[in-house]
């Protein structure tokens, strides 16, 4: 049974990246939003963009109930009441990416650390919230919390970059390895338990913060790693 | 006037391998130990093994007092000691390379939390601890906390590698990026202000784990970037 796939929400820039990149590799993804109008719109969008039918979408609670990989993309200063909202909904064994980065923005430079989540929720890590918050049954794997929206959208350029997947749960893992690895260019690296979403929240302050002070751009993270023996 | 380098002390992996690095770059290099006699030892066999006479040392006392820019690679344990010992023989204006990260192990994976640091010295990350306690002037730089002694150590292969440097100090920064950017292989890129320490002593801890569960070899991080646009 092929299992569905869901962005809570499709809204924004990093949830349609992942959305398009997702489709390009051959998954159909539902699109999710608070009016099931406004995400019917975004499904036209993206099914347009990529000349496919790929794209289908509700509202994010027909989304929770319907998806059995949940994107979990909302803004970090709605986590608490989406989570309120949608969690009783969740399938019991469904797997959500959390995607959330808590960013805060001073003298032109971005900043998370783990007092922005505590103070928000008590947790040193959004990931490790969710995992928390969610019915028994359910995994979180952090993912995607390095890579930038604007890379992810430019879809005629392969990614050429690491993913670092956080989790509790290695089945869990993975499946979302199972799933992503087929979106051309992305490498997939276990990153070890969900504690570990703190260092992967904060490393994308510190790659916003590389990307302006070294004047490059979209910069990214790369593991490099000396050849196996065999290729020497 | 050249400015004098040391490593306090040059006895470790890491320190050592700075320092051969910084010896293939064309730098002499004081290699500092708790004994004049080990200090001289290890110097012996740093100019031995590349064949070069860019290896003197002394007592870590002394490296401190004549050096300008002082590589600090003590063991975590022995940072406060260190600096109670060594602080006030520290140049007014010299500048100290923090390469210091706390790790931990547990159940086979490296963790390197604020917590950690916060209960050994009530400073989140250990360059900022550094930067509060010695004299003021010194200015605290952190770097190469990310890049593995043993890979340091792989002489006849080019590092390959970036170094990512945080100081409150965009002088000191720039000094140490016009030093070590003579090293072959390594790109020097600004990572902001001493607080994203926390950020580097993290990723070390992450790298190390990243290492081990996608059995790759001397896993490093590496900042990608689009390329620019003359090169299209």
């Amino acid at each position: 049974m092929t299992k569905k796939i869901g962005m809570i929400p499709g809204t924004g820039k990093q949830s349609q990246g992942i959305a398009l990149r997702l489709a390009q590799a051959g998954y159909k993804v539902m699109i999710g939003s608070r009016s099931s109008e406004k995400a019917k719109t975004i499904v036209e969008e993206l099914n347009t963009k990529l000349s496919v039918s790929s794209f289908y979408g509700d509202e994010n609670k027909e989304v929770v109930k319907q998806c059995d990989i949940l994107f979990f993309v909302v803004p970090p200063e709605y986590i608490c009441s989406t989570l309120e909202d949608l969690g009783s909904d969740i399938k019991t064994d469904a797997i959500i990416v959390d995607v959330i980065v808590p960013l805060t923005f001073e003298a032109g430079l971005a900043y998370c650390s783990e007092d922005m989540c505590l103070d928000q929720f008590d947790y040193p890590s959004v990931s490790e919230y969710i995992q928390a918050t969610v019915p028994e049954g359910v995994s979180v794997v952090g993912g995607f919390k390095t890579i930038s929206a604007a890379k992810l959208n430019r879809l005629n350029h392969p990614l050429d970059v690491d993913v670092f997947l956080t989790s509790n749960s290695q089945e869990a893992k993975n499946d979302i390895k199972g799933i992503i690895s087929k979106i051309e260019g992305l490498r997939v690296l276990d990153a070890g338990p969900l504690a570990f979403s703190r260092t992967t929240e904060q490393m994308t302050a510190f790659v916003i913060n590389i990307n302006k002070l070294n004047k490059l751009k979209h910069a990214s993270f790369r593991v490099i790693s000396a050849a196996p023996k065999k290729q020497k």
